[in-house]
Parts: C-alpha cells; structure tokens; sequence
C-alpha cells in the first residue's frame, strides 16, 4: 500500500526537509523542525502524489487514503490527548496547501476547523472563555467559507459592520460572545444562500472538504496563470497540511509572530519581526492592531512605548532565540519563522528560507562564509545576479506611492526623478544649475547626447532595447525607459500627454529604468551602498568563474566604468559611437555626402586623428587587457543632417550646393535600414572607410603597445569576410612600414545573421574569433525588428504565445541552436577560434549561463551588467560544472 | 610514359568523342570525325595534361613530350607527303588552343605556320601561285605575330593600308606577290620593334613558340575573368591542335565555309550556313568580302544573284550533304561545321554542337525524337528552361542597335517600347487611343494598378524584385525594370534623367524586362510564337517530373493565365492583392483607421462579400485543383493614404476627423517594416482580420465545393501556429453550422523564418503543409533587403564575393540547409507534411533542381514561369533520378 500519509510532531515523524517534492514545502519543513526536537503543533501531511492521482483519477482520491487520514488523526488525537469533533475537549484543526514551491495562486489556511454549535461549547468551557471560543467560531466559518467554499469575503464583512452599527460600537473587541454566536448563525446562513448547501457542521465533514478544496485549489486560474508564469510543471501537485490547533488568543500568555532570523532589509546579524499578544495569525496580516518588537534593540530603534517580546514573555523569548540559531544551523541559511506562544508556550509553525534585498542576501552569504556556515561558491550560488541591479543603480523607494502614468522597456536600470525637459540644451542649462531633470524625447539622435549626458534619466516614445537611446544611456549608467508609445510628445508645444493627463515642463516625473515605468512626481529614491561584501562576493565568483566577463564599452568613461566593475577587456567598442560627437558629425557627413571616393577621403582624412586619439586613449585605459573594435556598423543615413539649417551647414564645410546634397541623403533612406546597406557591406562598397578606421587602430597600436582585435560587422559568407580582411591587413602592412613598429593584432567577425551561423566553418578560416550579436542574430531569426516590435509583443505576451522577451533572454531552442551551431562548426574547422557574445544577452544570467554550457570564452555586455555577467558566470561553472574545460588551458580573455 | 599526344586523320586516329575532357572538345571531336572516317586534315592533339604539368611544373613541359610532338609530326609528314619546313613540299600547320569548354578568352588560331623565306619559295612553285604563297607567308607573320607575340593587329594594318596609298589602289586583291613578299619584311621589322626579339624563322621554333602560346593563353587575365564567371576549374587546362593545313584560298575551285546542319534561328531541318570561293577561314569572319548561300533555296531566299554552293561545287556540296547526315546521326545533334574545299575536295576542319535559339532548341529537339534520333526523355534535356522565356515574351532584336541609358533589376521578362507617361491616368488614356507607352514611376502603388494594365511595360528607379511593381507586373506579364537607382524622376515637371540626358513625354523608351536594360527609342522586338512543338515538349516533360507545379496567382486573369501554362493549382494567393482595388482599398484603410475593434468589424464587413466573390471565382476557374491562400501579410501602412486628399476621403467614408486620422496613420509607420508588424502578427493583435478572411474562403468553399488550403504566413514559432490555428478552425466551424455545408480544409503554413525553419519539428504538429517562401527567407537568413540591396549587390557581384544574386537563384548553402532541416524536421514530426516552396525561387530552374533533391511535393510561382519550372522538374527527375520518391505514393498535387 502507497504511503499518502506523513505525520509529523506526534510520537513519531515520518518525514523531513529532504522530501520537498512529496510533501511541500511547509510539510517537509515541518517534518524537519520535529526530527529536529522543536516544538510543533502534530499533524500530518498528505502528499503531493494524491493530488497527481486526484486529477488523474477524475477527482477520485486514492484507496486507501482515508484510513491512513484517520489513523494519522488518531495520533494526533492521542498526541494532544484531545478528540476530534469531541465534546469534551475537542481536537480543532489547521488545514493548509503547501506544494513544492511557494504559490500565492492556492488555497491559504482554514484555522479552526472541527468547530460546530456542540464542540464551540465545549471549547468554551476548556478554554474557560465563551467569547474566545465563540470568536473562534466565526473566524472558522468566515475562513472556510471564503477559502474552500468560494464565498465573498466581503458579505461577512459586511454583517459585522452592520451589527456594530446596531449596537453603536466601533470596535471588534466591542462584540461580546453573544454577538460572535447570533454572527456565526448568521454567517451560516449566507453561506446556504450563496451556496445553496448548508454549512457542513460535521468536523469530518468539514476536513474532507478543506482537503478537497486544497486540491483543487491546484488549478484555480490564479494558480495555473502563475504556473505558466513560473514554469511550474502541473504534474507537481500540492501536498495538504493537516495539524492540531494552537492558540494565540486564549489570553495575555498567548502571543503570535513572524520572524526573520537576520534582518531581510539589511542583512544584519539580528533576529527581525513582530507578534502581537493575544492574537492569531491572521491578526497580523489584517493590521488591525499594530504589531510590538520582538528584541527591546529593536522597539528602542522603532521608539516604541509597548513592551518587545524580549521584555514581555522573557521566556518564550529565551526559547525563540534558542530556536534561531538551532535553524539558521541547520538550514544554513536565513530563516523565516512563523510563531505562536499557547499560555507561556512556544510552538513553531513554519521555516522557510526567508526573502531579502539583494542587499540583505549579499551580506548574509558573505557573512555566512565568515561564520564558518557555508562555503564560498555557496554563497556565490545565493544571490539572484539581477539583484545586483539594485545594488548598482538608485532604486525606487518601495514604500513610496506610485502614480503610473505609463510604461515604456526597462531600457537601462536605476530609477530617477526630475523635471520634464524636451531638449538636450534645456537639459544642459538645467544641469548648470545643478537642477535634476528627465529629457522627454519621441527619439533620440547623435545630437542629444549632452543633453543625455547633462539628465537624470531618459524618456522615449519610440524606439526598443537597442535604440540609440537605450543604447547611450546603458553606456553612460543613465536611466532609461524608452518606446513608451502610450506616451505622447509635443516638443514644440512643450507638452506631453500621459495617462490620459497633461504634463509640462513645470511638471516632475519618475521613471524606473529597472521596470520600464514612468511615474507622476517626485518619488524617493534609494541610493545604492556597495559594501565590502560586494566585492568579497565577486572575488569569490571571480574564482568559481571560467566565462571572462568583458564590457560593451566605446568612451573613455565607459572604459573607465569597465574596469571598476571588473571587466577583463572590451569586447564590443562601436565606433560608430565615436562619431557622435558635434565637431565629428561634420566630417562624418562630409564624408557620407561627398560626391566620390576623392571626397571621401578629404572628410575622412579629418576624422583620422580623431578616431586614432580615441584608440589611443582606450588602449591607456584597458591597459593590455584585450580590446575588440568593431568597424562601422549602422546604415550611413542615420548621421545624416535631419534639418534643412544641419544640411546647409554641411554643404558649406563640403563647399557644395545644398540642395544637391539634400538629394544624395534622400537617396541614402532605405526601406529596411536593419537589412540594408550597412555593415561589412559598407567596407565592401567603400573600403576608404574601413581602411581610415583600421589606419587609426593600428596607428594606435603602434603608439601604445596595444593588440587590437579588429572585428568585422554583418558578415553572412566567407568570401566577404576574406575581401575585408585583405583590407585590413594592407593597412596594417603599411602602418608597419611606415612606423617601422611591429604589430600584433587580429582579425574576426561578429555572427549575427543565420547564414553566418550556418556557415561558420566557411568564415571560421579567416577569423581568429567569432562574436556573436545576438541582438541581430534574434532579429533575423525571429524576423522580428527591435524598433517595432512593441506594436505586437504585448498581444503576444498577453496571449501567452511568447513566455520571454528573446531581446531580454536568449531564445536558447532557436537563436541558441544557430550559436551552438556556429561554435561547433567553427571550432571543428579552426580549433583555436575564441568564441564570445556582445548583444544583450551578454548581460542576461539565464544567457549567460548557455554561453558557459555550450564552452563560449567570454561575454561582453554593458559597464554596468559586468558583475551580473561575473556572477552568472559563476554560477554556471559552480552549478554546470567546469568539465567541458578542465582539459583546456585557461581560456584566453 | 605517359602519353601526351594523341595523332588523328593520319594512318590511325587514338582519340575520339569520349575523351573531351584529355583532347579538349576541339581535338576530341576532330579524332572523333577521323574515325567516322570523315576528311580530317591529319594532325595531332596535345593533352589538356601537358598544360596542366606546364603550370605544375613552373612553366615547363613535361620529358617526352619534345619526342612525342616530333613523332606525330612525322606521321603527319608521311600521311601529306610533305616535310615540315621542308624546301620541296613543305607541310604547313594551322595551331589552336581547345578547351574542355569552348572559351573565347583564349588564343583562337594560327595558320600557315612553317613558312619562313625558304618554304614560301617553296610552296610558290608546289602551288603553281606565287601570289598565293606570299599572300599566306604574310597572313602567317600577321597572325603569329598578333596571337602568338602580342603584337598590335593594328599595325599590320596600317602598313597594308599605306602600301595600297602609295600603290593608288584600295583593294588587298590589287596587291602582288612582290607587294606582300615585301610587307611581310617590313612585319618582321615591326616584330622586332615591338617585342626586341626577331620573327622566328626555323618552322620548329614557330612550332613550339605556338605551342607555348596557346599554353600561356589559358592565364591571360580574359580568360581567368572568364573561367570565374563560368565556373570553369584552373586545373582542366587547354589541349594544343596541331593540323596539316589545307587551303581554300589557292584557286576558283577552292573555298572554305561554315554550317549549321539545321537552321539555328528557327530549327529547320535544312542545312544552312556561308561559304566564301578562294578564301581562308578567316576571311569569312573578316567580312571582306560577302559570303554566299551554300543551297539553292537560301539563295533564292535570299535573292543571291551569286551560285551557291549546291551550283558551283555540286560534288562538294553532295560530299558536306552525306556529312551533314551522317554526324547529325552520329552526335544525335544539330551540329556546327567548318570545312575547307582544296582544288574540290571537301576537308572537315571542325564540328561541335551548335548553338541555337530556344525556338529552335525546341523545334530540334521535337523533330529529332519524331526522326527517331533521340527519345522524349533526351529532347527534355536539351531545352535550356529558362530559354523559354524568349518563347513566351517579347524579346528585342538581337541585331537592333541598344542605346543603352540605364539599368534596373530584370523584375518581369519580356521587352517593351512606347512613348514615357509618368502617371497611371495618362497610361490608360494613351491605352484608349491605342498608344503604346511605358509607365515610368518612382514607385508603384495600389492605385496605379489600372495605369500598369494599360501601359506595355513599367519602369521604376526603386523598389527591388518583389516590390510591388515586380509583383504586379509579373502576375500580369507586363515587361518591368525596377529599381533603375540611376534614373532621376521629376513627375510633376514630366521630366526623367537619365545617362546624363533628359527624356520627357515626348520620348519613347525600350525596357528589357530580362536583362533590367532602359534604352532610349523604340527598338524592334520579336514576338513569341508558340509553336505546336512546345505543347509536344511540355507534355513529355510532364511525363518525366515527380515535382508538382504550381502557380502564384490571385486575380481572375492571373489564374486563368496559370491553368493556360499548365499549372496544376495556385500555391500562393496573396489576398492582400484583393484589396488594391479602388473600390476596396477604402474599406481597408477605413478598417486599419478604426478607433476600437468595433470600427474594424464594420469596416471588415464591407469587404467580406468582395473576398467572399473573389476566393468564388478563383475556386470555379481552379476547378477541383488545389488553391492554397495566404492570409493577410504585408503590414498595413502598405495600404494607407498618403496624400492628403486621400486621407480626407477615407476620414469622411469612416466619418472621422482626418487630422486624428494622420495621427494614426503615423503611429504605423515602422522603422524596418519587412520584420515588422504584419505576418501571422496581424491575426494576433487583430483575430477580427483573420477571422474575416477565413468567413470569406470557407462561405466561397462551402458555395463551390472547393477544398482550400489555408495558409498562415511569417510564423515563428508553434504557439503562434497554434493560436491561429484556433481562430481559423472556430470560424470554418462557424461557417459549418451556418450553412449547413460540410467542409474540407486544411490549415498550413509558410516557413519563411530561420527560427521556423530550424523549429519545424514544433510547428509541424500544427500543419498539414508547409511552403518555404523563400523570399522572405533569404533576406533573414542573410539579413538582406531586397528593396535596399541594390546599392551595394553590385559592388558584390564585381568584387566576385557572391557569384549568384541569392534572390534570383536560391543560396543552396545557406538558405538551403535552412529548407533542408525544414524538410526533414518537419517530415520526422509529421510524415504526411506536403512540402512546397513559393517564393520567386519557384521559377529558377537551379532552384527547382534542389527542390526535387530534397524531395519537395510542388514548386509555385508567377504563371508565366510555370512552363520553366515544368521543364527544370522534369530535368532534375531524368538527371538526378526518381528514386527519392519510387517507393512513396504518387506526390499529391
């Protein structure tokens, strides 16, 4: 016969922590703090196997369960020496779900069951008080009808207030017994009405249909939405927790409390929480009462004038520490304890491991270490890597009121307040005057860039993850929420519509870079604190790591954040970010505009020096760390004058006719800029470009001692590859001669088309490296564009088409398959290839965790993902395990 | 010893036919000719292997080979009784390279070689013609010294043409033997000017000197340029011919000539060619002198005043007649001969294969099987398909003079003259008084569809193969060039500039839709004429193809066109071309406008009886063959105003304010709309669309009985399938209960992503067809627009970094492993998944070869290259056999 039944806290208990997946999690740990001598209420857990078989079996229970549920209460039974639906002492009952992992979506707790108009007397008389056991009564009631009969909550509600109104009173405490019993009838009453079934006064009875009413809780729309939601398989089941009742509320020696064993805020070293005398749990949650301190440090922090447990129940207090230390022992971890004191007596009801900032968890794994707990690579594997978000960029205070007038993408994490300005130069002069502001823009261009430089954060209308905006702003560490098309931009009006409401330039907004909200108002932030532990826990993931972690990083601010973050080299530098600048724009739209390749090379004469200083000034800053330059990427009409005064003042530093110029930039507009002329196709129909900037690298190079790695955009055959490489090579050939300096420096390419993917070991011959662009590549795969895509992604996210963003998380069955495929194609024609990613993804932990399984060498990502990267990383070997390597040398950075 | 020379015509002949590869196909076919025993000139073949050792061995010749060459000559020597370099009878040679292929980059020819001042002498008395010999010893000089040495022809010239000055005359036959004895001194002068290095007098070292010539000419810069644009590999290597020479040129019953053994313009089974009396070969290509017919009908024909040969030479002319015969039935091909006539007797010089127009391609191939010479199977394999289209369009006059000014993309075959309108309206007008005129836009738009009927062809200075121009033109098999980037359009001023001159309304204009050629003035075109030999062929074809063709079609016209050419069914409707018309398209745009769903579904109902109608139609003209239609695609800004007086209209039919209207219509715009919002994307935002479209196929379904295939287009992944999916099974269940109709449908898909391509084995369960449009698929697979490519393609093309425009002949590597994994993922998770492509690759024979290979059910594409894609199916079954498919069922249609 199956075993369905686990009991626990009794004589004997049957099961522990490390049968999570057939009990749950509140089952197991439950089990667990009984083996471990602590006092627990006894009971019992049916298993998460019932539920399987329940919805299997056409919600039939399986044979043999009942008798093993009324010999588990047997135990129970004789265990309190009490007696279920007994009318001398009775036996009241918890009833609890509880599946593998927490699920706001289920059933919660029906408290008291087992109570009837003969057991609520009787109760009465044990307790020796008829309002508290009356009261119970109707909590019971209330509880089982809301949670397993689906009765409106409010209608009880409603009753209550009515008979207070009648009576003249305000508050519960104002009813006597009297009152709960007349409510209870009344309650049962509704609960015909609404049902149509009478209320089950039988304790049996009443326990069959709470544990019916778990298990199909299991597949309540709430609960499956969240399974989807959280990739919960639905074959896990729930498990039931059935348990003897104590009380909290059976005088001034009876108490409730939650507690975290360290503080879930701040990781301190201290017990955390509150309870309330004379209460039961749910006292708590209603917040009709306010809850006192547990430790008298705490009630003197708060300024309290109510006595703290510490003071209060001294005892129980003493018991509850005790209890701390034996479970943070334990289960190595922080804990978070639900308590109730029974006249003088202490009982446990859960431990879990408790939730926490990123701050909290990051001291109490470091800490942990240091106390000798737990290892480093453990703690490595306790902090969520996207939490380090927090830790790195303002964050919104989350106590603060939200008025949320739109949402736009989590372009580039932090949170920031200021005043609406819709110009780059407002933004400036604003900044002058040291006044926090938000630069509002449908879009940005090269042209903003002080402006963005000069604001607290970015909004935009248009424009994705990867726009020019996002883009910037992630480098400069600037908040930024962009295509936020609910929001309406009238720059010249200087008005913006939002929410349905008017903003203007004398209002302030918010906006959450980290969610991709955009506020009404001013709302506090929180400023990041990096604490020693920060980089104690990355010394320890830079240990566990074998992924480098390099940095998308074009300026020398940007290179400079790098390093501060840990970056081991720059893997993406996009020099077409170099161009941007207003006294480079000019010659770059010389360049763009000149009437031949004599032209060409007059502008690009101009931005040489430039682009060889920006070389220069990089290759100081990474100091022999690797450096990849990617050569010009972006469609050359995106430097192109937008206005009629821009296009003017070009053709006056060209010497030509304006309106002749205005002709060649409108025949440079494409259909489709993403698939059109850009890329190595630039470098294939104009090679003076690429030979001026590779001329600057490796000018560059020879100044400093530097090693560049020279990477070629959009390639999708080899022969393409193969044509641009000559190119660079001749340059360098010259650059040596002319300088008489060696030069070691080396040659790759970005994959980011599918033909790439597919072909790698065609380019693997000329590339000494592959990085792949994943934002391209997801494009192309996808066929879906970045820039467009939030017209339709929200239906497809809503529809449940699409459970990830693929520009977030790397779509690892599809664009997973072409990198996976380019690697191995890759290696197997050149086994020296070193492999990298610089899109996006580069930054994702989930992305990153793929790029250690299929034996990538480095990502890249932007300054400030670097430790996210760094930690992933770490996890993944620590998790993965580093045996695809360990036959390899260190893998070059 | 390796043997390196192979002797023919002489006492015995070693090669023959079968060793093109080793004789090259010149030498090859002379042995062949020798052992027919056919007059051949005896000679001797020096191996494509000697030229390969040559460039093995750093220019030297492989040991033997001197021995070897001098033993053959010897042969020669005893078969003429002649001595080479002999002062008696001295043998004289004619030396020329011959390839595997023909190749015209190489050295052609060098005659008369042997002579030097003491054979001339010599071959004067042997001839009995002093004048003879000279004229030949300076023939000689001219042409070693031209494609031997590398002397300037031109030269030569000159010194002739002062000589006839001097001497007051201006015919070569006004010059004596003392005129050309002291010309060719004075070309000895001229060699040693030129090259430092005297004429080589001793006939052995002309002999080599030849000999290393034809060798070094297979490196000469033309023909590598040649052998890359033909695929042809370094290592085949060129054969040296080695020949007695015969001389057509040493009296009135002399003459040399060309033929065809039928007629290569038309295909008639009549000999035809030209013959010149007391000439050499190359006069007949000099053009000196007007050749005359060989039969007496060509001369009548003709109106000759001149005897052809049959009259003159009547025993010669009887001896080519049985040749003719006998190496038609021998070669079991029309051949291409050349032939000298020495004091009567008929000498074969030459014969190959000779090339041939499509019409008579096709009507020689018919013949030849009704002749009994080949069989059905062989004629299928003659006719070049994509020479076809010369038989179903209008093509220019190969002879007219071309004045070029522009070119485009060859968007629709066929060529067209007429005068330039630069407006639909005024097309239709020109239409109505029976003008012919080309319709010359920018771009073209829904609302010009009525201008592009009336007009003979379009032209368009942008858009790529598959805009709308190209689409619409090719559905209609209108003559289009599109994307003329060069060419300037001023409409309003009804101006064009092109090739630096200005054309206005008053000009004409000739397009080559082949070849993308704009040249100004009419140029004569010849019209296509079907013959009953074509119906012949196709219908053999037929028999021998697995592939099912079909056509792309939408409109009446279109499907009718399509069953004409024989498709059998429509593989891709594209409905959105049902909403071009000017009674629809404001429906459309009203319904793209509305405010809310409910605006939309009253907008839909407008145009679902016009969808409705239409799919009637198609599936009563289709009768019973299969019709697959493609649900909305194109994102719909395509169908918007974009004037303002149009937005006006649409806003007063929705009753809408037109400037909240703009409004709209610009939040629609997209940044890179091909990976936009449209697709299957549509269906999800907008299921009312979707839902449309199925009401209209499935009420027409239930109204005729027909069985549609329904496709969903731009899929990504199997969820997206699936959720149209439901949609369209909803409707048609809908349908069924409201007409009381039952219905047979089938829901599939287009794979036109890589994701989907690589994700088939997910999508497959959810598709009873998949059709790879492989438009689409190429540019996400290569990240190519094909709208944008133009400006840089070129540069592609001419840097030899892509052989093929991969939009015209399908990237096998790239594209095609993505089709391939498709196939084969799909199939493993689906066996009866029917496989078909529709993308422009449909009607590209290579294409359609790997369609069979990989074993796809059908290929679809515009009607007009239907007969195309018959004949390459039916050839990729004979050469590439049937047995993929011999032990499946006959493929379903």
């Amino acid at each position: 016969m199956t075993r369905w039944v686990y009991a626990f806290g009794g004589e004997k208990t049957a099961g522990g922590a490390e049968m999570n997946a057939l009990l749950g999690g509140k089952g197991a740990n439950l089990a667990e703090m009984a083996r471990l001598g602590l006092p627990v209420p006894p009971g019992f857990t049916i298993t998460t196997e019932v539920c399987t078989r329940f919805y299997e079996d056409g919600e039939c229970y399986p044979a043999g369960l009942e008798e093993q549920v009324e010999a588990a209460l047997a135990v129970v039974e004789a265990a309190v020496d009490r007696q279920f639906g007994g009318e001398d002492e009775p036996l009241l009952l918890s009833v609890r779900s509880g599946a593998r992992v927490s699920m706001p979506g289920m059933m919660d707790t029906v408290l008291n069951l087992g109570l009837n108009d003969r057991t609520v007397e009787a109760l009465a008389v044990s307790a020796g008080d008829r309002r508290f056991a009356f009261d119970s009564y109707r909590r019971f009631v209330q509880m089982f009808a809301d949670v397993a009969l689906g009765v409106d909550r409010g209608l009880f509600e409603e009753e209550i207030e009515h008979l207070k109104d009648r009576k003249g009173v305000d508050a519960d405490a104002d009813l006597n017994a009297e009152d709960w019993r007349a409510l209870t009838t009344r309650f049962k009453e509704i609960v015909l009405t609404e049902t149509g079934v009478p209320f089950p006064d039988e304790p049996h009875a009443q326990l069959w249909e709470a544990i019916g009413a778990v298990m199909r809780s299991w597949q309540t729309p709430r609960a499956r939405t969240y399974r989807r939601l959280h990739d919960i398989p639905e074959v896990w089941g729930t498990a039931v927790n059935v348990q003897a009742m104590v009380f909290g509320n059976m005088g001034e020696d009876c108490a409730t409390g939650v507690a975290f064993t360290r503080n879930p805020s701040t990781g301190e070293n201290a017990l955390y929480g509150e309870y309330l005398v004379n209460a039961q749990g749910e006292d708590v949650v209603a917040g009709i009462r306010t809850p006192q301190s547990l430790t008298v440090a705490d009630a003197q922090a708060r300024g309290s004038q109510q006595s703290p447990m510490e003071r209060a129940m001294p005892e129980a207090f003493a018991r509850l520490m005790e209890m701390r230390a034996q479970l943070e022992c334990h289960f190595r971890d922080m804990q978070d304890i639900e308590f109730t004191v029974e006249t003088g007596r202490l009982w446990m009801l859960q431990t879990r491991s408790g939730k926490r900032t990123a701050q909290a968890a990051l001291q109490i794994a470091v800490d942990m270490v240091e106390e000798g707990t737990i290892g480093p690579e453990e703690a490595v594997m306790r902090i969520e890597p996207q939490a380090l978000e927090q830790l790195l960029h303002p964050t919104l205070d989350p106590d603060a009121e939200r008025d949320v007038i739109a949402r736009g993408l989590p372009a580039s994490p932090g949170a920031a307040s200021g005043r609406i300005v819709f110009t780059a130069d407002a933004a400036e002069q604003a900044a002058a005057a040291d006044e926090a502001v938000i630069l509002v823009r449908s879009e940005t261009s090269p042209e903003d860039i002080h402006g963005m430089h000069a604001a607290r954060g970015i909004l935009t209308s248009r424009g994705g993850m990867t726009s020019h905006a996002a883009v910037v702003a992630r480098g400069m560490g600037r908040a930024c929420v962009s295509g936020a098309g609910a929001v309406r931009i009238d720059a010249e009006s200087g008005v913006m519509l939002a929410g349905g409401r008017c903003f203007t330039t004398a209002d302030r907004i918010t906006i959450d870079g980290g969610t991709g909200e955009v506020m009404a108002g001013e709302i506090a932030t929180i400023q990041p604190e990096v604490t020693g532990g920060f980089a104690q826990l990355m010394e320890w993931a830079d240990e566990a790591r074998l992924l480098r972690v390099r940095a998308n990083a074009e300026t020398p601010r940007d290179a400079e954040a790098a390093r501060a973050f840990g970056a081991e080299g720059i893997g993406l530098c996009r020099t077409e970010h170099m161009f941007f600048d207003a006294d480079r724009i000019l010659a770059m739209r010389e360049m763009i505009l000149a009437d031949d390749e004599t032209g060409r090379r007059t502008a690009l004469a101009k931005l040489l020096p430039m682009q060889r200083r920006d070389f220069v000034a990089l290759f100081r800053i990474m100091d022999g760390l690797p450096v990849t330059i990617r050569l010009l990427d972006p469609p050359l009409h995106e430097f192109l004058p937008r206005t009629e005064e821009e296009t003017a003042e070009v053709a006056a530093a060209a010497g030509v006719d304006a309106v002749k110029l205005r002709r060649r930039a409108l025949r440079l507009e494409e259909e489709n800029p993403m698939l059109g002329h850009r890329g190595c196709r630039l470098g294939v129909t104009w090679p003076e470009i690429y030979e001026m900037q590779a001329r600057a690298i490796f000018e560059a190079a020879a100044e400093t001692g530097a090693e560049p790695e020279v990477m070629v955009p959009l390639v999708a055959t080899g022969s393409e590859l193969e044509y641009i490489k000559a190119i660079i090579d001749r340059t360098a050939a010259s650059v040596v001669e002319e300088t008489s300096t060696a030069l070691a420096y080396s040659i790759g390419t970005m994959i980011e088309l599918p033909r790439a993917a597919l072909r790698a070991a065609e380019i693997a011959p000329a590339a000494a490296f592959f990085s792949f662009g994943t934002n391209d590549l997801t494009q192309t795969a996808f066929g879906i564009s970045r820039d467009d895509a939030s017209s339709f992604l929200g239906a497809y996210r809503d529809g449940g088409i699409l459970a990830n963003d693929p520009f977030e998380t790397l779509d690892i069955d599809g664009v997973g398959e072409l990198v996976r495929l380019a690697a191995e194609r890759g290696r197997a024609a050149r086994p020296d290839l070193k492999l990298g990613i610089c899109g996006e993804h580069g930054g994702d932990p989930a992305s990153v965790v793929f790029c250690h399984d299929i034996g990538l060498d480095y990502v890249s990502c932007s300054p400030y993902r670097v430790p996210i990267a760094r930690l992933a990383a770490a996890q993944a070997a620590i998790s993965l395990g580093k045996g695809k390597k360990q036959d390899q040398a260190p893998p070059a950075p």
